[in-house]
Protein backbone atom coordinates (compact mmCIF):
# COMPACT_ATOMS: atom_id res chain seq x y z
CA UNK A 1 0.00 0.00 0.00
CA UNK A 2 1.44 3.56 -0.89
CA UNK A 3 1.59 6.18 1.18
CA UNK A 4 3.06 10.16 1.24
CA UNK A 5 4.16 11.17 4.46
CA UNK A 6 6.19 14.91 4.52
CA UNK A 7 7.83 16.66 7.00
CA UNK A 8 7.27 20.25 7.81
CA UNK A 9 9.05 22.89 10.02
CA UNK A 10 11.29 26.17 9.87
CA UNK A 11 14.98 25.52 9.55
CA UNK A 12 16.81 23.81 12.64
CA UNK A 13 13.37 22.24 13.49
CA UNK A 14 15.03 18.90 13.01
CA UNK A 15 12.79 18.02 10.54
CA UNK A 16 15.48 16.59 7.75
CA UNK A 17 16.48 14.12 10.92
CA UNK A 18 13.30 12.92 12.01
CA UNK A 19 12.55 12.52 8.28
CA UNK A 20 15.59 10.11 7.57
CA UNK A 21 14.65 8.55 10.77
CA UNK A 22 11.14 7.56 9.87
CA UNK A 23 12.84 6.53 6.50
CA UNK A 24 15.18 4.36 7.84
CA UNK A 25 11.96 2.76 10.64
CA UNK A 26 9.83 1.94 7.99
CA UNK A 27 12.50 0.21 5.89
CA UNK A 28 13.10 -1.83 8.47
CA UNK A 29 9.28 -3.04 8.87
CA UNK A 30 9.88 -3.99 5.87
CA UNK A 31 8.20 -1.09 4.11
CA UNK A 32 9.58 -0.22 0.83
CA UNK A 33 10.79 3.52 1.41
CA UNK A 34 11.58 6.67 -0.91
CA UNK A 35 13.02 9.17 0.92
CA UNK A 36 13.25 12.59 -1.15
CA UNK A 37 12.87 16.46 -0.12
CA UNK A 38 12.36 19.77 -2.28
CA UNK A 39 13.68 21.60 -3.67
CA UNK A 40 16.72 20.45 -5.62
CA UNK A 41 15.72 16.80 -7.28
CA UNK A 42 15.68 15.54 -10.69
CA UNK A 43 17.46 17.63 -13.52
CA UNK A 44 15.06 19.99 -13.47
CA UNK A 45 15.15 20.62 -10.14
CA UNK A 46 18.96 20.50 -9.67
CA UNK A 47 19.23 23.38 -12.53
CA UNK A 48 17.15 25.19 -10.56
CA UNK A 49 18.97 24.97 -7.05
CA UNK A 50 22.60 24.93 -8.23
CA UNK A 51 21.98 26.96 -10.90
CA UNK A 52 19.95 29.82 -9.41
CA UNK A 53 18.42 29.10 -5.58
CA UNK A 54 22.30 29.03 -4.37
CA UNK A 55 23.51 31.44 -6.53
CA UNK A 56 24.59 34.12 -4.39
CA UNK A 57 25.53 36.39 -7.55
CA UNK A 58 21.42 36.64 -7.94
CA UNK A 59 19.14 38.58 -5.81
CA UNK A 60 15.95 36.75 -6.89
CA UNK A 61 12.99 38.55 -6.94
CA UNK A 62 10.23 37.24 -4.49
CA UNK A 63 7.98 36.09 -7.20
CA UNK A 64 10.23 34.40 -9.37
CA UNK A 65 11.47 32.59 -6.03
CA UNK A 66 7.89 31.49 -6.01
CA UNK A 67 7.28 30.31 -9.36
CA UNK A 68 11.10 28.45 -9.22
CA UNK A 69 9.63 26.25 -6.05
CA UNK A 70 6.67 25.58 -7.73
CA UNK A 71 8.49 24.31 -10.76
CA UNK A 72 10.68 22.49 -9.05
CA UNK A 73 7.95 20.70 -7.18
CA UNK A 74 5.47 19.81 -10.45
CA UNK A 75 8.34 18.27 -11.99
CA UNK A 76 9.41 16.46 -9.16
CA UNK A 77 5.78 15.01 -8.40
CA UNK A 78 5.43 13.94 -12.36
CA UNK A 79 8.74 12.40 -11.84
CA UNK A 80 9.49 10.77 -8.82
CA UNK A 81 6.57 11.24 -6.14
CA UNK A 82 3.99 9.72 -8.38
CA UNK A 83 6.02 6.85 -9.94
CA UNK A 84 7.26 5.85 -6.79
CA UNK A 85 3.54 5.83 -5.20
CA UNK A 86 2.36 4.12 -7.98
CA UNK A 87 4.63 1.67 -7.21
CA UNK A 88 3.61 0.72 -3.89
CA UNK A 89 6.46 2.98 -2.21
CA UNK A 90 5.83 4.68 1.09
CA UNK A 91 7.33 7.89 -0.26
CA UNK A 92 8.98 10.29 2.26
CA UNK A 93 9.22 14.04 1.12
CA UNK A 94 11.26 16.43 3.61
CA UNK A 95 9.43 19.93 2.77
CA UNK A 96 6.40 19.71 0.52
CA UNK A 97 3.44 22.27 -0.62
CA UNK A 98 2.94 23.56 2.84
CA UNK A 99 6.64 25.26 2.45
CA UNK A 100 5.62 27.46 -0.09
CA UNK A 101 2.76 28.53 2.04
CA UNK A 102 4.62 29.54 4.79
CA UNK A 103 8.00 30.64 3.27
CA UNK A 104 6.96 32.49 -0.10
CA UNK A 105 3.86 33.25 1.42
CA UNK A 106 4.15 34.57 4.99
CA UNK A 107 8.43 34.71 5.00
CA UNK A 108 8.09 36.99 1.54
CA UNK A 109 5.05 38.81 2.19
CA UNK A 110 3.26 37.53 -1.48
CA UNK A 111 -0.62 37.39 -1.76
CA UNK A 112 -1.30 34.32 0.15
CA UNK A 113 -4.59 33.57 -2.32
CA UNK A 114 -2.04 33.16 -5.16
CA UNK A 115 0.31 31.75 -3.39
CA UNK A 116 -2.10 29.06 -2.33
CA UNK A 117 -3.58 28.24 -5.72
CA UNK A 118 -0.10 28.12 -6.92
CA UNK A 119 0.90 25.93 -4.49
CA UNK A 120 -1.83 23.57 -5.07
CA UNK A 121 -1.38 23.47 -8.97
CA UNK A 122 2.68 22.69 -7.90
CA UNK A 123 1.17 19.37 -6.44
CA UNK A 124 -0.79 18.15 -9.44
CA UNK A 125 -3.39 16.88 -7.10
CA UNK A 126 -0.90 15.18 -5.12
CA UNK A 127 -1.81 15.36 -1.78
CA UNK A 128 0.34 14.37 1.55
CA UNK A 129 -1.78 11.76 3.35
CA UNK A 130 -0.01 12.21 6.68
CA UNK A 131 2.44 15.52 7.64
CA UNK A 132 4.47 16.24 10.34
CA UNK A 133 5.20 19.54 11.57
CA UNK A 134 7.82 20.14 13.94
CA UNK A 135 7.05 23.32 16.43
CA UNK A 136 9.67 24.37 17.97
CA UNK A 137 10.55 28.14 18.97
CA UNK A 138 12.15 30.14 16.22
CA UNK A 139 15.22 31.26 18.68
CA UNK A 140 16.41 27.62 19.53
CA UNK A 141 15.68 26.79 15.88
CA UNK A 142 17.71 29.80 14.92
CA UNK A 143 20.71 28.87 17.68
CA UNK A 144 20.62 25.13 15.90
CA UNK A 145 21.22 26.07 12.64
CA UNK A 146 24.17 28.53 14.06
CA UNK A 147 25.92 24.91 14.63
CA UNK A 148 25.38 23.81 11.14
CA UNK A 149 27.95 26.17 8.95
CA UNK A 150 28.42 23.22 6.50
CA UNK A 151 24.45 22.74 5.17
CA UNK A 152 23.50 26.26 5.66
CA UNK A 153 22.10 27.55 2.19
CA UNK A 154 20.66 31.37 1.16
CA UNK A 155 17.38 30.17 3.12
CA UNK A 156 19.15 29.66 6.36
CA UNK A 157 20.61 32.85 6.07
CA UNK A 158 17.89 34.88 6.61
CA UNK A 159 17.06 37.60 9.72
CA UNK A 160 14.77 35.74 12.97
CA UNK A 161 12.23 38.51 11.37
CA UNK A 162 11.98 36.53 8.11
CA UNK A 163 11.94 33.32 10.30
CA UNK A 164 9.28 34.56 12.45
CA UNK A 165 7.04 35.14 9.87
CA UNK A 166 7.42 31.60 8.30
CA UNK A 167 6.66 30.29 11.90
CA UNK A 168 3.48 32.45 11.86
CA UNK A 169 2.57 30.88 8.58
CA UNK A 170 2.99 27.34 9.84
CA UNK A 171 0.41 28.63 12.56
CA UNK A 172 -2.16 29.93 10.60
CA UNK A 173 -2.06 26.15 8.56
CA UNK A 174 -2.12 24.27 11.69
CA UNK A 175 -4.91 26.46 13.26
CA UNK A 176 -6.89 25.66 10.38
CA UNK A 177 -6.95 21.94 11.73
CA UNK A 178 -6.24 20.32 8.86
CA UNK A 179 -6.40 16.66 9.29
CA UNK A 180 -3.06 15.32 7.38
CA UNK A 181 -1.45 18.12 9.77
CA UNK A 182 0.13 16.28 13.23
CA UNK A 183 2.02 19.04 15.22
CA UNK A 184 4.99 17.34 16.67
CA UNK A 185 6.79 19.23 19.71
CA UNK A 186 10.14 19.37 18.78
CA UNK A 187 11.97 21.03 21.36
CA UNK A 188 13.11 17.66 22.94
CA UNK A 189 16.06 15.11 21.77
CA UNK A 190 15.67 13.66 18.43
CA UNK A 191 14.81 10.40 20.52
CA UNK A 192 11.87 11.31 22.25
CA UNK A 193 10.71 12.92 18.83
CA UNK A 194 11.04 10.15 17.01
CA UNK A 195 9.17 7.81 19.33
CA UNK A 196 6.00 10.45 19.18
CA UNK A 197 6.54 10.03 15.40
CA UNK A 198 6.82 6.20 15.69
CA UNK A 199 3.55 6.10 17.80
CA UNK A 200 1.60 7.03 14.45
CA UNK A 201 2.89 4.05 12.33
CA UNK A 202 1.96 1.55 15.52
CA UNK B 1 9.12 60.04 -22.05
CA UNK B 2 9.88 56.18 -21.19
CA UNK B 3 7.41 53.99 -23.37
CA UNK B 4 6.97 49.98 -23.29
CA UNK B 5 6.50 48.63 -26.41
CA UNK B 6 6.10 44.21 -26.94
CA UNK B 7 5.80 42.69 -29.97
CA UNK B 8 3.58 39.08 -29.70
CA UNK B 9 3.25 36.31 -32.50
CA UNK B 10 3.26 32.91 -32.94
CA UNK B 11 6.37 31.55 -33.93
CA UNK B 12 7.38 32.60 -37.56
CA UNK B 13 5.09 35.77 -37.74
CA UNK B 14 7.87 37.73 -37.87
CA UNK B 15 7.48 40.09 -34.60
CA UNK B 16 11.11 39.81 -34.19
CA UNK B 17 12.15 41.00 -37.11
CA UNK B 18 9.41 43.80 -36.43
CA UNK B 19 10.52 44.38 -33.16
CA UNK B 20 14.41 45.31 -34.26
CA UNK B 21 13.36 47.26 -37.19
CA UNK B 22 10.91 49.34 -34.75
CA UNK B 23 14.03 49.62 -32.20
CA UNK B 24 16.17 50.76 -35.04
CA UNK B 25 13.28 53.40 -36.31
CA UNK B 26 12.92 54.65 -32.65
CA UNK B 27 16.91 55.29 -32.21
CA UNK B 28 16.87 57.12 -35.38
CA UNK B 29 14.45 59.58 -34.44
CA UNK B 30 16.88 60.29 -31.07
CA UNK B 31 14.73 58.02 -28.46
CA UNK B 32 17.22 55.93 -26.04
CA UNK B 33 15.65 52.95 -26.97
CA UNK B 34 16.31 49.58 -25.26
CA UNK B 35 15.52 46.03 -27.06
CA UNK B 36 14.78 43.11 -24.92
CA UNK B 37 13.14 39.71 -25.37
CA UNK B 38 11.88 37.12 -23.35
CA UNK B 39 12.84 34.00 -22.26
CA UNK B 40 16.26 33.93 -21.01
CA UNK B 41 17.65 37.67 -19.87
CA UNK B 42 20.35 38.32 -17.41
CA UNK B 43 21.55 35.92 -15.17
CA UNK B 44 18.17 34.14 -13.63
CA UNK B 45 16.90 33.83 -17.51
CA UNK B 46 19.87 32.58 -18.80
CA UNK B 47 20.02 29.85 -16.70
CA UNK B 48 16.47 29.10 -16.61
CA UNK B 49 16.73 29.39 -20.79
CA UNK B 50 19.89 27.61 -21.25
CA UNK B 51 19.87 24.74 -18.25
CA UNK B 52 16.15 23.64 -18.56
CA UNK B 53 14.18 25.36 -21.53
CA UNK B 54 16.64 24.82 -24.09
CA UNK B 55 17.38 20.90 -22.77
CA UNK B 56 16.69 18.13 -24.65
CA UNK B 57 17.19 15.63 -22.09
CA UNK B 58 14.41 17.12 -19.52
CA UNK B 59 10.52 16.60 -20.50
CA UNK B 60 9.21 19.68 -19.20
CA UNK B 61 5.83 19.03 -16.58
CA UNK B 62 3.47 22.03 -18.70
CA UNK B 63 2.85 23.79 -14.74
CA UNK B 64 6.61 23.38 -14.41
CA UNK B 65 7.12 25.35 -17.66
CA UNK B 66 5.02 28.03 -16.70
CA UNK B 67 6.40 28.70 -13.32
CA UNK B 68 9.90 29.25 -15.46
CA UNK B 69 8.67 31.77 -17.76
CA UNK B 70 6.53 33.46 -14.95
CA UNK B 71 9.56 33.57 -13.03
CA UNK B 72 12.15 34.56 -15.84
CA UNK B 73 9.84 37.71 -16.49
CA UNK B 74 9.44 38.63 -12.85
CA UNK B 75 13.38 38.80 -12.53
CA UNK B 76 13.59 40.64 -15.93
CA UNK B 77 11.33 43.12 -15.05
CA UNK B 78 12.75 44.03 -11.77
CA UNK B 79 16.10 43.90 -13.00
CA UNK B 80 15.87 45.63 -16.53
CA UNK B 81 12.68 46.70 -17.88
CA UNK B 82 12.17 48.71 -14.18
CA UNK B 83 15.28 50.69 -14.10
CA UNK B 84 15.34 51.51 -18.28
CA UNK B 85 12.08 52.85 -17.69
CA UNK B 86 12.86 55.08 -14.92
CA UNK B 87 15.47 56.22 -17.08
CA UNK B 88 13.52 57.77 -19.72
CA UNK B 89 13.96 54.68 -22.32
CA UNK B 90 11.72 53.42 -24.90
CA UNK B 91 11.83 49.61 -23.82
CA UNK B 92 10.88 47.48 -26.53
CA UNK B 93 10.19 43.62 -25.44
CA UNK B 94 9.77 40.47 -28.18
CA UNK B 95 7.20 38.75 -25.89
CA UNK B 96 5.65 39.57 -22.65
CA UNK B 97 3.18 38.49 -21.12
CA UNK B 98 0.52 37.87 -23.49
CA UNK B 99 2.64 34.97 -24.65
CA UNK B 100 1.87 33.44 -21.40
CA UNK B 101 -1.23 33.22 -21.67
CA UNK B 102 -1.19 31.66 -25.52
CA UNK B 103 1.40 29.57 -25.26
CA UNK B 104 0.79 28.11 -21.67
CA UNK B 105 -2.93 28.95 -20.97
CA UNK B 106 -3.78 27.73 -24.99
CA UNK B 107 -0.79 26.22 -25.92
CA UNK B 108 -0.53 23.71 -23.36
CA UNK B 109 -3.93 23.79 -22.75
CA UNK B 110 -3.39 24.90 -18.61
CA UNK B 111 -6.20 26.62 -16.52
CA UNK B 112 -6.40 30.05 -17.85
CA UNK B 113 -7.57 31.78 -14.90
CA UNK B 114 -4.26 30.74 -12.64
CA UNK B 115 -2.65 31.40 -15.95
CA UNK B 116 -3.66 34.88 -16.31
CA UNK B 117 -3.09 35.27 -12.72
CA UNK B 118 0.46 34.08 -12.41
CA UNK B 119 1.33 36.36 -15.98
CA UNK B 120 0.10 39.46 -14.47
CA UNK B 121 1.57 38.99 -11.16
CA UNK B 122 5.04 38.20 -13.17
CA UNK B 123 4.53 41.51 -14.82
CA UNK B 124 5.13 43.48 -11.14
CA UNK B 125 2.62 45.87 -12.18
CA UNK B 126 4.72 46.65 -15.42
CA UNK B 127 1.77 46.76 -18.22
CA UNK B 128 2.70 47.46 -21.66
CA UNK B 129 1.59 50.82 -23.15
CA UNK B 130 1.16 49.25 -26.71
CA UNK B 131 1.30 45.94 -28.01
CA UNK B 132 1.85 44.88 -31.99
CA UNK B 133 -0.13 41.23 -32.57
CA UNK B 134 1.51 40.23 -36.04
CA UNK B 135 -1.24 38.41 -37.40
CA UNK B 136 -0.72 35.91 -40.09
CA UNK B 137 -1.90 32.33 -41.31
CA UNK B 138 -0.45 29.27 -39.26
CA UNK B 139 0.48 27.81 -42.02
CA UNK B 140 2.36 30.57 -44.18
CA UNK B 141 4.11 30.53 -40.38
CA UNK B 142 5.42 27.78 -39.98
CA UNK B 143 6.86 27.58 -43.23
CA UNK B 144 9.13 29.98 -42.64
CA UNK B 145 9.66 28.32 -39.56
CA UNK B 146 10.94 25.30 -41.61
CA UNK B 147 13.76 28.03 -43.40
CA UNK B 148 15.21 28.87 -40.00
CA UNK B 149 16.52 25.63 -38.69
CA UNK B 150 19.56 26.93 -37.20
CA UNK B 151 17.64 29.40 -34.93
CA UNK B 152 14.90 26.92 -33.78
CA UNK B 153 14.39 26.03 -30.11
CA UNK B 154 12.30 23.56 -28.58
CA UNK B 155 8.92 25.55 -28.83
CA UNK B 156 9.41 25.91 -32.10
CA UNK B 157 9.64 21.96 -33.21
CA UNK B 158 5.93 21.65 -31.40
CA UNK B 159 3.36 19.89 -34.24
CA UNK B 160 0.70 22.19 -35.77
CA UNK B 161 -2.00 21.61 -33.71
CA UNK B 162 0.16 23.45 -30.87
CA UNK B 163 0.65 26.16 -33.07
CA UNK B 164 -2.91 26.52 -33.77
CA UNK B 165 -4.33 26.27 -29.54
CA UNK B 166 -1.36 29.56 -29.41
CA UNK B 167 -3.08 31.31 -32.02
CA UNK B 168 -6.61 30.47 -30.79
CA UNK B 169 -5.62 32.17 -27.78
CA UNK B 170 -4.34 35.18 -29.58
CA UNK B 171 -7.92 35.59 -31.02
CA UNK B 172 -9.39 35.21 -27.10
CA UNK B 173 -7.38 37.40 -25.96
CA UNK B 174 -7.79 39.85 -29.24
CA UNK B 175 -11.28 39.37 -28.96
CA UNK B 176 -11.36 41.78 -25.70
CA UNK B 177 -10.62 44.45 -27.48
CA UNK B 178 -7.86 45.32 -25.36
CA UNK B 179 -6.91 48.92 -25.83
CA UNK B 180 -3.34 48.61 -25.93
CA UNK B 181 -2.94 45.48 -28.56
CA UNK B 182 -3.03 46.34 -32.10
CA UNK B 183 -3.66 43.92 -34.78
CA UNK B 184 -0.79 44.33 -37.56
CA UNK B 185 -1.70 42.30 -40.67
CA UNK B 186 1.75 40.07 -41.45
CA UNK B 187 1.56 38.35 -44.15
CA UNK B 188 2.56 40.86 -46.36
CA UNK B 189 6.28 41.82 -46.92
CA UNK B 190 8.71 43.33 -43.86
CA UNK B 191 8.50 46.13 -45.65
CA UNK B 192 5.13 46.75 -45.76
CA UNK B 193 4.62 45.41 -42.22
CA UNK B 194 6.89 47.94 -40.59
CA UNK B 195 5.43 50.72 -42.43
CA UNK B 196 2.57 49.89 -40.76
CA UNK B 197 4.05 49.92 -37.36
CA UNK B 198 6.39 53.07 -38.03
CA UNK B 199 2.64 54.70 -38.29
CA UNK B 200 1.50 54.74 -34.81
CA UNK B 201 4.64 56.46 -34.22
CA UNK B 202 4.38 59.59 -36.71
Amino acid sequence: MSRFITFEGIDGSGKSTQAKLLADYLSGKGEEVFFTKEPGEGKLGEAIRNEILDRRDIDIEPYAELCLFCADRAQHVRELIVPKLKDGCTVICDRYYDSTLAYQGFGRGLDPNLVSHMAMASSLGVEPDITFFLSIPVEQALLRLKDREKERNKMDEEPFEFHSRVDRGYRVLIEKSIPRIKVIEASTSPEEIHTEIKSFFE
